[in-house]
C-alpha cells in the first residue's frame, strides 16, 4: 500500500513547513503591526455563500462536500476567504467597531489544473477595511502589503504596486464604444488577456465592441505607466475631462506614507471580480517573470449582498506559493529557518541517563529548547557531531561534577569550552541565543 | 440573505481567534522545546487512507469531496492526522533521520453530531516519535504533553495523566476470560464504556464474555489508581505473573524526568483504536468533569500498514476544545489575550493628518505596532479616550514641533507625560512595551 497527497496539494516536511512558518509569522507581524486583528472561520462553508459574489464563477472552481449519510445539506472547501469575511461582517455589523479591520490566514482549495504558482490547495493572507469611506483605506491596505514585502527583504528594485481605478477603465473603454451593460464583461476579459490565447481574446474582445482598432488603442492606453506625482500625465492621455480624484487623493496619502517609490498607475490593471467598486491593485515581479504577488481593491456593495448595512470595503489577498516562487527567484528565501536548539546535552562516562534526562526537564520547562542523543554510544566525538547535526548552539558536557552544580558548556559556532555552575545555564543559554 | 457557519463549526472573531494564537503558540513552543519540528500535510487526502488504519472506523465519520467536474477520484476531508502522518513517513523512511520527532496543529473535520467537547471541525496537536524503541520514546510524549500544561498554568492539583498499557488490560481481561480473538473488541467496548447506555454496555461485555460478576471484577481493577513508585502494588493486585517491564521503565523515565506526580497507572484507561500495541494514555482533569484533554500511546505496526519499514511508534494528539474548556472550568483562561499596541498617535491641530500617516508608517516599518484615529475631530479627550479602548501602551501627541523633532509621550498606563525626541520614539516604544 503506497499513498501519497492529492494532486495539487503539498506535504511540509519539517524544512518546508519552517519556511510556511516563517512566512506566516511576518503576515501576523506586519498585519498586527497596522493596527488589523486576525480572524479565520470554517473550512467548510454552505455552497450557496458562494453563489452570491460575481454571480457563482467561484462554485465552478469548489470542491464539493457531503455528509457521509445525509444529502440534503451542500458544502464546499472553501475556494476564497472573502464570502466568508463578508458573512462574518454582515452577522455582526451593528456591534463591531468601525473601521473593521481584519487579516486572516486561511487555506483555500480550488479544483483547478495545478500551474506554476496556483496548485488547489494553498494560504492566503487576506486583509481587509471595511467601514471607512476614505482612500486613507485604501493606502494603508496599499502599506501593509508594502510593508511585508520590505518585511521579506524585496524593495522597489524587485517588486512594483500596480494601481487603477474601476471608473478610470470605464470612462477609457467607454470612449471606446464598450457599452455600460458590457463593462464588467470587459474587465473579466482584460483581466485575462495573459492567461488566455491570443485569438480568444480578440473574439471576446471583438465581441464587446473593442474591435482590433480600438483594441490596440485600449493596448496603447495599458502600456502607459505613470509614476506617484504624475496623475497629470495620466489625465492628458484618457482626456482631461476625466475625474482622477480619487487616485490623486491616493497618491498624497501613499506619498505621505513613504511608499511612493513602490507604486505606479497602470491602467492595464483590471482584476477580473465583477464585485471591484473602485480602486484596484496587484502587486508585480518587476520583470513580470512570476503571477501576480498580490491582487486586491475596492468593493463597497458586498457587505450589502450578504444581508448586512452598506459599507465600503478594501482589501487584498496574497497567497504563499507565488510569493515564495518570487524570494526564490530573487534568492531572498532563507535556506534554512528551521528553530536552533538552545544545547544538546551530552553524558560523559556511564549512568548518566537519569542525569541527562532530568536536566533536559528542568531546562526545557524554563523554556529552552533542549535536545540529547538517543544511542547508546559514549564517544564524545560522535554525540558532539550529533550536536552539530541538529545545529545546536551549545553542548552541555555533563559528568559526576553535576552534583557540585558543575557542567561544562561547550560554544559550538566558537569552540571554546568553560565550566559553569548548572544552575546558570538557563541564563546562560537564554542569552547567547541566536535562532 | 443571511448564512451562518455550518453546524458545528466555528467563526473566530478577533478576539476568539487571539486565544486560538494563545494556545497554538503555546503548543508550538512546548514542542520546539521538546525537540520537536513541525510538519503539516492537505486538508484534503484520498478517502482510501482512512481505510487502513483501524478497519475503517474513520470513513464513517469523514466528510467526503468530490471535483466539482470528475467524479473518479473520492477525497476526505482529514477526520484526523495520523494516517497523513504515517503516510508521510512511510514516503521518506528510509532518508529521514532517526528518531523523527514530529508535531502538527491541523484542523480536522468529523461529521458527528456536535456535543459539549467534540465539534466538527477543531483544531488538534499531534506529537510522536517514530523510529525509536524505547520506553524514553513514550516517557518524552508524555513529558511534552505536562509540560504544554503546566505553559498553561495547570498543575497537578488540576490534570492527572493517567497511564495504561495494553498487554496489562489484556492479561486481566484474560484471565477473566475473554478470548484472544476478542480482544481489540473488548478494547472498542470498554473505552466506550462512559459513552453508551448501562444496558448496551452489559450487553456488549456479554457476548465478549464479560458477564455481570467478572465485569464487577473487571470494573474493580479499573478503580484501583497507583501513584508513580507504586507499579509493585498493581501487580499484586492483578498477579504476581504479570510482567510489568514496560510500565516499569516508563516509571523510572517519568520520574527522572520529574513529573510523576502528575502521573498514575489507571486500567480503566484502554483508548478504542485497534492500532495501539503497548502504552495507552490519557490526560483528565481530576474531577473528571469534562471529556479527555489529550490521548495518545504506542502504536508499532502503523507505519509498516502505510508501506513503510517497520518502525516503533508513540504520539498524542490533544483538541483545543477540550483543553480551552478546562482552562475555563479552572478560571485559568485568560480574559483577552489580544496584542496590545505600542502606541496610538494623536494630532494637535489642524492639517497634521499627513504628519501622524507619516509617522505611523515609519514606526510601522520599524516593527512597532502603532494606530491611529481615522475621525475628522481634533478633540484631545475623545482622541485619547479611543487610544485607551485599543488599550495602547502609549500616546504619541504631534503638532508643529515634530519639525524640530519633538514629540508628546503620554503613558496610558500611568498618565505621566513627556517631551521626548520623535526619532528616540522606536527605541522607547519598544522598551517599555508590555503587551
Amino acid at each position: 500500500m503506497e499513498f501519497q497527497a492529492p494532486k495539487g496539494t503539498r506535504d511540509f516536511y519539517p524544512k518546508q513547513m519552517a519556511w510556511q512558518n516563517f512566512l506566516f509569522d511576518a503576515w501576523r507581524r506586519v498585519s498586527i503591526r497596522n493596527g488589523f486583528e486576525q480572524i479565520d472561520g470554517p473550512v467548510i462553508e454552505l455552497l450557496d455563500l458562494y453563489q452570491i459574489k460575481s454571480g457563482g464563477e467561484m462554485v465552478g472552481q469548489a470542491f464539493r462536500v457531503r455528509h457521509p449519510e445525509t444529502e440534503d445539506e451542500q458544502f464546499a472547501i472553501r475556494p476564497e476567504f472573502t464570502p466568508t469575511l463578508a458573512r462574518m461582517v454582515a452577522e455582526q455589523a451593528n456591534t463591531l467597531p468601525k473601521p473593521i479591520k481584519w487579516f486572516s490566514i486561511p487555506n483555500v482549495c480550488r479544483a483547478e489544473r495545478p500551474q506554476r504558482g496556483r496548485l488547489r490547495e494553498h494560504w492566503q493572507w487576506n486583509l481587509d477595511i471595511i467601514g471607512l469611506d476614505s482612500m486613507t483605506a485604501d493606502a494603508e491596505a496599499i502599506f501593509a502589503a508594502v510593508d511585508l514585502m520590505q518585511e521579506l527583504g524585496l524593495g522597489p528594485e524587485h517588486v512594483r504596486v500596480k494601481i487603477s481605478h474601476r471608473q478610470t477603465i470605464g470612462h477609457v473603454l467607454s470612449k471606446l464604444g464598450v457599452a455600460d451593460d458590457k463593462m464588467v464583461n470587459a474587465f473579466e476579459l482584460l483581466d485575462k488577456r495573459d492567461k488566455i490565447e491570443a485569438q480568444a481574446f480578440s473574439q471576446g474582445a471583438s465581441k464587446l465592441g473593442l474591435d482590433g482598432d480600438r483594441l490596440d488603442r485600449f493596448d496603447q492606453t495599458c502600456r502607459m505607466k505613470y509614476a506617484a506625482g504624475q496623475l497629470h500625465l495620466l489625465r492628458q492621455q484618457i482626456g482631461i475631462e476625466e475625474n482622477l480624484e480619487d487616485l490623486e487623493d491616493l497618491d498624497e496619502k501613499l506619498t505621505a506614507f513613504g511608499i511612493a517609490p513602490w507604486c505606479e498607475y497602470d491602467l492595464g490593471i483590471v482584476r477580473g471580480f465583477a464585485y471591484y467598486t473602485g480602486t484596484v491593485f496587484e502587486i508585480h515581479e518587476t520583470s513580470g517573470a512570476e503571477r501576480a504577488i498580490a491582487g486586491g481593491g475596492r468593493y463597497d456593495n458586498l457587505i450589502e449582498l450578504f444581508g448586512g448595512p452598506k459599507m465600503s470595503a478594501v482589501g487584498f489577498g496574497m497567497g504563499d506559493v507565488v510569493i515564495s516562487l518570487v524570494l526564490a527567484d530573487k534568492g531572498l528565501k532563507p535556506e534554512d529557518v528551521s528553530p536552533r536548539p538552545h544545547a544538546f546535552i551530552i553524558p560523559e562516562g556511564d549512568d548518566m541517563t537519569g542525569q541527562v534526562t532530568q536536566l533536559a526537564g528542568q531546562l526545557r520547562q524554563q523554556g529552552l529548547h533542549i535536545r540529547f542523543s538517543y544511542k547508546s554510544t559514549r564517544n564524545m566525538g560522535k554525540l558532539l557531531k550529533e550536536a552539530d547535526a541538529a545545529h545546536a548552539r551549545y553542548a552541555v558536557i555533563i559528568n559526576d561534577q553535576i552534583q557540585q552544580d558543575l557542567v561544562n558548556l561547550k560554544d559550538l559556532d566558537s569552540g571554546t569550552q568553560s565550566q559553569v555552575n548548572a544552575s546558570q545555564l538557563p541564563d546562560l543559554l537564554q542569552a547567547n541565543n541566536t535562532g
